[in-house]
């Protein structure tokens, strides 16, 4: 087991060098497993104060500046407007951990890492991560640690399917959650437009099986984060913010230019995005998520939750299409059939379901108090 | 002037061999001009009884069987449960045309047709085309009809868009119009639906910037198809007909194949429409949606209408989330600011946009009672 440290207060944490590693839902071991991690505040004496943050989908460890740094070379964290001195998630109170998933490519184990065996990346040859292997990753770092009980797992989306997981995989090491704009199965519609993304970026002959090297397929996974983005805006946010204004105040061009301004968005985070980001790893994540499901196919119920004492905060936002209130309700629902103490609150947001993303006051006020009940009372 | 006559009742009406041809919204002229269609039951003495079908973005002219005619052979007609001998639109009542549009591939002038100038097909030679422009195409095959008036215009999706632009462009040749499940101006999430599927089409090595000829670009046109068949369905249809089922009971595969039946359902989507439509025209066609604007982006008004003596049923359902409820609310506003005779109704249907095209008994009701009522008192 390895620890290392960056400059820019990235850790990463590697186990399995040893050839054990993780044991993964697909029956195969994936070793060494390596999760880039980064945290905030400081753990207490009591190691109680610990939250683990969970990201999205194109997430990071970066979820919030370093203080004392300098912030315009590390960048804003993901979560900027939540996590930090003061904030709703308050790192002058709680010691706050963010790792990248396994499969992604932001500095943990992931397709696109060298396959110990061959000395290239593993591409295809990366074993088919679940979010209980991600969540099962994240313990490992969490052991070693040292921190036998979390004060809460939060996470949007992905994340909140992640912070789920924890509470069914190690529900006495989790003392609350907060879901967030997330969901407890992946839905038809939700698994449609993942695997239109993943037949995007196939599709590609630049793909190449995976097997792209240093030249990635990068008009498919434009096409993909494409479909990936509006399904992350709302009908409503896209009136306000584009409506059908042209570029430039220009006229329409009659060939097939971008004459709207939400077209040059769509390009613009198309092209972005193939800058950051692996196209394996979209595929790997994709289908982690798609594969996710609580229920075991049991209408209404959550396996295995039954007795546990974790408390729960379920967040859904209003123009959310992608994992709309509806499924947030089932969610509320099937943990209070199984008796836990849940709070639940739909946030009037018309930013569709990046909305967990963006400073929203009432989410603040929600998580913090939340969170400070936890901590107080528990 | 040219008609021709298939044995299996589609006809071909061609003008503009002299050179004249069409002149286009972009400025251009298009010659010669072809519109494939069809007619179903008899014009009447008073020749006050034609309705014009305008189909929407794949459809074709075959809207329903002909009678006496070997129906298996000529296939169902994309709209036979509401076209034919005592059913809404009666065409032992009725005299019912329909013609392919503009920019197709089914029939009619399009980026599929030869170029007579360079003897191979136009494909991005062929001049930008606007719903405008499909109807005043249809506007000459009424007139060779020597129809003056037309009873009805009816349509769904971008077949509302061209009924209503009937009323704007020709209101004098329209006693009554039927828009359903459409929009007064193509909103900015329908248009980021159209480019991404244009983008997954070009992407496509094969596509050659639209030089294609006889290998078309397959995997990028069933992206295509399927980003579109994703905003016809609605998340309520998928989860009763798809759900999370897995393909003939099986388990997951832990690998890229397709597991869920969501999945491959998208997959036969795709594959069945890259046999039968051209890539070139899915980019055509909708870009012609994507500049449709009968407000001239001035909020809440339809330009052009005021005084015109045509009658509107609009109708909207309830689960169409691509042109939504709220849409056809706002064209009937509009309607009736400029004192317009409008009926609206929205149907309750959980099937999406695809709604329109799916027999509804409340939809058949609503229309023929309508046509009735304007065949009988105007």
């Amino acid at each position: 087991m390895v620890v290392t440290v960056q400059e820019n207060g990235r850790k990463y944490f590697t186990f399995g060098e040893d050839g054990q590693g993780l044991e993964l839902d697909n029956g195969s071991r994936l070793a060494p497993v390596t999760l880039a991690y980064e945290t905030h505040g400081r753990l207490n004496a009591d190691k109680d104060n610990a939250i683990l943050i969970l990201h999205a989908l194109s997430g990071d460890a970066h979820v919030a500046s370093h203080l004392g740094q300098d912030e315009e070379a590390q960048g804003a964290g993901w979560w900027e407007s939540m996590v930090g001195p003061g904030k709703a998630i308050d790192t002058e109170r709680y010691f706050v951990i963010c790792s990248n998933i396994l499969g992604s490519c932001m500095g943990s184990t992931g397709p696109s890492s060298e396959n110990p065996s061959t000395k290239v990346p593993y591409g295809l040859d990366f074993p088919m991560v679940t979010i209980a292997d991600m969540v099962r990753a994240q313990k490992r770092l969490i052991d070693h640690l040292q921190i036998t009980q979390l004060l809460a797992v939060i996470g949007g989306s992905v994340g909140g399917m992640q912070a789920l997981q924890w509470c069914v995989s190690y529900p006495e090491m989790v003392r609350s959650a907060i879901p967030l704009a997330t969901t407890m199965r992946h839905s038809a519609l939700s698994i449609a437009f993942n695997e239109i993304a993943r037949q995007a970026i196939m599709a590609d002959p630049k793909w190449m099986k995976g097997k792209y090297g240093d030249s990635p397929p990068e008009l498919g996974l434009s096409v993909a984060r494409m479909i990936g983005h509006v399904t992350y805006l709302s009908d409503e946010a896209m009136r306000r913010k584009f409506g059908r204004r042209l570029q430039d105040g220009s006229d329409f061009s009659f060939n097939f230019e971008s004459n709207f301004q939400v077209e040059s968005y769509l390009h613009h985070q198309g092209s972005k995005f193939v800058r950051r980001f692996d196209a394996n790893s979209v595929l790997y994540i994709t289908k982690a998520a798609d594969y996710f499901d609580l229920t075991g196919n049991k209408e209404g119920a959550i396996l295995g939750l039954a007795g546990v004492a974790v408390r729960f905060l379920v967040i859904s936002f209003s123009s959310d299409w992608l994992y709309p209130t509806y499924q947030s309700k089932e969610l509320v629902r099937a943990l209070k059939r199984e008796g836990l103490d849940v709070s639940f609150c739909e946030i009037q947001a018309d930013c569709g379901h990046d909305a967990f993303l963006i400073k929203n006051e009432r989410m603040e006020e929600m998580v913090s108090g939340f969170l400070s009940g936890v901590m107080g009372h528990d």
